[in-house]
């Protein structure tokens, strides 16, 4: 069999993967060390008591004839999608629009199959590594790269941008805890619709959003119904990174240059290529949409929040100039035009702390690490000390 | 955006919804009707005791701060690989080339990434329609289809195929319940050698077999670990269809033609574009795989199969010739050249029975019927009692 020759294209190892790899290659030399990892967004709270619950329900009636049930429909419960679009989304989308899924990364694998390969895509600078591998693999090789820096605030100059037909955009962002304020979505949503593109919208971490002028959907901006597809998750709100919950928004209005429906395709590919979320994940997210659940989960941001300003004080104690932290769960450090990777190393070797080197988030986020906020509080109390001790920096 | 131009080669709307929208409308009209499904393949029977409960006690522990746990290695729970290696495979498999899921379809989708767009694929008519689907959707467009009907023993004629680069190949069959043998199998791996071809090996059924002398996986066969991948299942197994649980076994020594490793670039794929199945889901599938899960899920399935059996009375009662059913969940029902989606209207109608239309497997489907063993006893006997006063075929 040949091999799908855009697989040959990608560069080595998925980042995380890679910082995985030396970590086990500098434990097994320091067994004794307690490493701290701020590297990878992995959330590290148990999942609030009413939503683990209504999962462990979930999963006994499954051993019950009479509340057994099989296949749910590929695009989510009913019930659920309806619960998404009222509470997250204020009945500003419909439940129809609605596609639950295993999470926002499996969600962007399979939306690379409603573009055709011969399409010129946008993706911030610094970026989550999906975007721009998953477009490699499915054979796109136009990809504009829009830095996001310091320099113009993390936003793009929308007005030097060629015609793109895709832009991938994630607000609050990972890596640079940037968030898009409504001005700028605003921009970005004139560009789309003068250029027919469409923005691939990740609001994965919306819900550590704590200004409320900040929006937390491209929905809220007017005329984003016709350019945007929004992808969510529930692992940040509710500790689910390993439960695999998220959901899809893709709205009525939203066409192809040649006036078909982008929903009708996206339908046609969650029900030929998923077979739906777990059932139990699902029970999950019908708790985390009940009030007790939004509570419980809205303490579980503002303890990540507070996580974030300990580390945030810790760096900027060192001089550092620090980004992000204040309404996303990321913290983006300046650290002077040093080469991530090495910083990386001594981070790992002086203070045994891992963090993110930025340039695996793209060439822009060289010189810069991602510190996250995830963490149990005594954890991140002692990183914030060892940080205060790091030499190389002071 | 450009629209995918693969997307528009697929044909309307995927088989089961179809049905799903036929039964809606007919109840719409006759909302009385007490309606019995052997149509999609649904598990009906609740989940075991054991299995049910360690995914309930699993939901409970990520409640827990000493047991909460976030991501998973997207490959799955090294125990779980472990146990799927030694439990199901006897330790002809590694570990380390089992890739856990959410599922047999979903792979099915990522592992069109493995392939270039322009190369022959071989399947199996009738067959899954996600094999057909997947493929057009990812660009192939040299299709060769494989019939398998009685006048084969549903084996394709091996010395007939052309050279083929991927060949689709599922036993237990899905749709016609044949299970290739030993000798069979062994001619396919020989082809597959001599062309340098891939398998993709679908045995999501083969918890069914009962026949001790029919292989239950395609590395039963010397020589399949450098031609075959096999794609697998613990929907049918252990009632999970709705749960999302499944595997791939990647043999090590597979290559591509260029001589790289296909292995690598499958955890490739899967460490970029999935992130692991439920945690919940894999404790559960812990469960399966120990002594007590093992003699539940055997019961499980010797449940279906004498379902089968009673099905496969009434209709050979009928005068009908029936294929499959003994060592799978499916029977095949001869309706001697009547059109399909004309019979299961008519099974509709009359019998208020659903059941899925050959045709929509592939052409060689046409003037079939499959009927599914999923089904509470009860509802069984009352399907059987239904077929003995089908009036058209009397």
């Amino acid at each position: 069999m040949k091999r799908n020759k855009h697989l040959a294209k990608l560069k080595r190892g998925y980042l995380f993967p890679e910082i995985g790899k030396r970590k086990r290659e500098f434990l097994e030399k320091n067994p004794d060390v307690n490493l701290i990892s701020l590297g990878i967004g992995d959330t590290t709270e148990p999942i609030p008591p009413s939503i683990s619950r209504a999962m462990s329900k979930a999963a006994l009636q499954l051993g019950e004839e009479t509340t057994y049930s099989g296949y749910g429909p590929e695009q989510g419960r009913e019930d659920l999608r309806q619960q998404i679009a009222a509470v997250l989304y204020n009945n500003q989308v419909k439940p129809s629009e609605v596609f639950v899924s295993d999470g926002a990364k499996c969600d962007i694998g399979r939306l690379q199959l409603l573009m055709g390969d011969d399409i010129a895509v946008g993706i911030q600078d610094p970026a989550y590594p999906v975007y721009v591998d998953g477009t490699i693999m499915h054979g796109v090789t136009s990809i504009h790269f829009m830095a996001c820096t310091p320099h113009n605030r993390f936003f793009p100059d929308i007005s030097q941008l060629p015609p793109l037909e895709v832009i991938y955009f994630c607000s609050p962002n990972n890596p640079t805890g940037a968030v898009a304020t409504r001005p700028q979505l605003e921009e970005l949503v004139d560009y789309a619709r003068r250029n027919k593109s469409i923005l691939l919208f990740d609001t994965a971490y919306a819900a550590y959003i704590q200004d409320p002028t900040l929006p937390r959907s491209i929905f809220e901006i007017p005329g984003a119904r016709e350019v945007a597809i929004e992808t969510s998750s529930f692992s940040k709100i509710a500790g689910f990174t390993g439960v695999r919950l998220g959901w899809t928004v893709v709205p009525e209005e939203l066409k192809y240059e040649d006036g078909s429906y982008v929903k009708a395709d996206w339908n046609r590919i969650m029900t030929t290529l998923f077979n739906g979320a777990s059932n139990i994940a699902q029970a999950g997210g019908l708790a985390i949409l009940q009030p007790q659940g939004q509570q419980e989960t809205t303490a579980l941001a503002r303890f990540y929040m507070e996580n974030a300003q300990i580390i945030k004080s810790a760096l900027t104690g060192l001089g550092l100039t620090v980004y992000g932290g204040d309404n996303a769960p990321y913290l983006w450090v300046d650290f002077k035009g040093r080469n991530s990777w090495e910083v990386f190393q001594e981070l790992l070797e002086e203070c045994h702390l891992v963090a993110t080197p930025g340039s695996g988030f793209g060439p822009a986020g060289e010189g810069f690490m991602r510190f996250s906020a995830f963490g149990h509080r005594e954890q991140v109390l002692e990183a914030a000390d060892r940080l205060k001790a790091f030499s190389l920096i002071a």
